[in-house]
């Protein structure tokens, strides 16, 4: 069977390789908002960066199964065994219209526990990279543990949209916390958004609506430097069907469970 | 009398150099936000890099006027003849948090009609750069002409504050905008997100509370590329005393502010 060693070291070189090829698929043109694909929003890079890894970890280790955005591994409906959950490119939107903000996320679970986690930016060549109990780094700078700050000191990642009419939760809730916080942030990539947190860039991250593949790596990285990471109501993520996720620095994640997530 | 292009060469030449001392602020380590100085928010690179700007503007233009955020300049209470008016480090937070998502901005007025705007997001070495009636920049690369986009697909740059409860906007306002348009970002520095909406990358800004140094260099770049840039009312904006500020794609602008901000 193979090491975990040699899976990470594999994992690292094939996301380095994916990433690279995604910053040579951009052309010189810096704004292709306003072209005539400004609403396909599909695009054959994702597809084609999945396929990569797939390929990859089959050659590799026929054995692991694999969870991706774009489907193309089989239909995975429970973490038995080893399990790649992959997004090839987190944040579409970004990728398309900025072409930056958008990042590549791997988590390497083994019967349902976070063993690697890897959220590469792709454009800015920053790799975050962690395995359980081993650390966590972007690049090659080793993240600190992350302590905790006063509530009113918060910076949270959180979409405006969780604060107005929406679906999901009463825009009541997190507007109070968001009314006595510092402040609140928005990249647009769920990855990103994790990884930042990992580097306590930003306090936390809430969004009610995340898939697997959005959460999986990011969820390792903050773990790993000793922030916690559920669901809104502080249960532990479904990493098979997605749902809502609250990634944050200890104590504090407490702190906004009980005082503002307890009507959620 | 210096030439504008004497003056926009000594602009962009400053701002890199500015650009590379707060690189070189930067120490090894990523994390500053859990240290003890986690609150002391007054940085002197601030301070330094005004002062560096304002030295190098009398020496060379001492008929020049500066209005800068830390305030080292002589008091200005109009925009008379040449003024610049300078935001050292825009977005402090994430400067500090970070070390990432904050720009030096610089807009030079000349009787209070923007000539040369230049943000520099100085971590990732991109200035973007107008000089009026010549086009505008991302380092080497010419941004496109900004077109109209659909309201229902417009990524709009706007903080979770404005929609929950404020002092400055009903939330309900732009509550009914963010639930129309696909989609929200917020990156934390006015200066960014100006660039980005000149780039396309955002497809508008609106903020609520903004000094003239925050938006008087993204003016210049955005309307450059054919954008608008008002306050929310739709009205010029107030570039000696500050206030409400709303960027955006050609169209879009006129539509946001007659269904949406009509009731402002």
């Amino acid at each position: 069977m193979a090491s975990w060693k040699e899976i990470d070291t594999h994992a690292k070189e094939w996301t380095k390789t994916a990433g690279k090829r995604l910053r040579e698929s951009f052309k010189e043109t810096l704004n292709i908002s306003t072209k005539s694909n400004r609403n396909d929003l599909v695009t054959n890079m994702d597809k084609e960066t999945e396929e990569f890894f797939i390929t990859k970890i089959k050659e590799n280790y026929p054995d692991h199964r694999i969870l991706g955005e774009e489907g193309m591994g089989e239909g995975v409906t429970d973490l038995n065994g080893i399990v790649w959950i992959i997004d090839p490119i987190d944040g579409t939107m970004n990728f398309i219209h900025q072409q930056r903000n958008f990042a590549i996320s791997i988590g390497i679970y083994e019967n349902g526990v976070g063993k690697i986690g890897l959220i590469y930016d792709v454009v800015h060549d920053e790799l975050y990279h962690a395995v359980k109990g081993q650390g966590a780094y972007m690049n090659d700078v080793k993240l600190q543990e992350l302590e905790p700050v006063a509530l009113s000191d918060m910076i949270l990642s959180l979409n405006a949209t969780w604060v107005t009419e929406n679906k999901r939760i009463d825009p009541a809730i997190l507007s109070k916390l968001v009314k006595d916080i510092r402040g609140t942030r928005s990249y647009g990539s769920a990855a990103i958004e994790l990884a930042y947190t990992a580097a306590g860039r930003v306090d936390g991250y809430i969004s009610l609506r995340l898939a697997p593949w959005d959460v999986a790596g990011g969820a390792v990285l903050v773990e790993e430097v000793g922030g916690l990471v559920t669901d809104l109501r502080g249960k532990p993520l479904d990493l098979v069907n997605g749902g809502s996720v609250f990634a944050c620095r200890p104590v504090l994640h407490e702190e906004v469970l009980k005082k503002y997530l307890a009507d959620y």
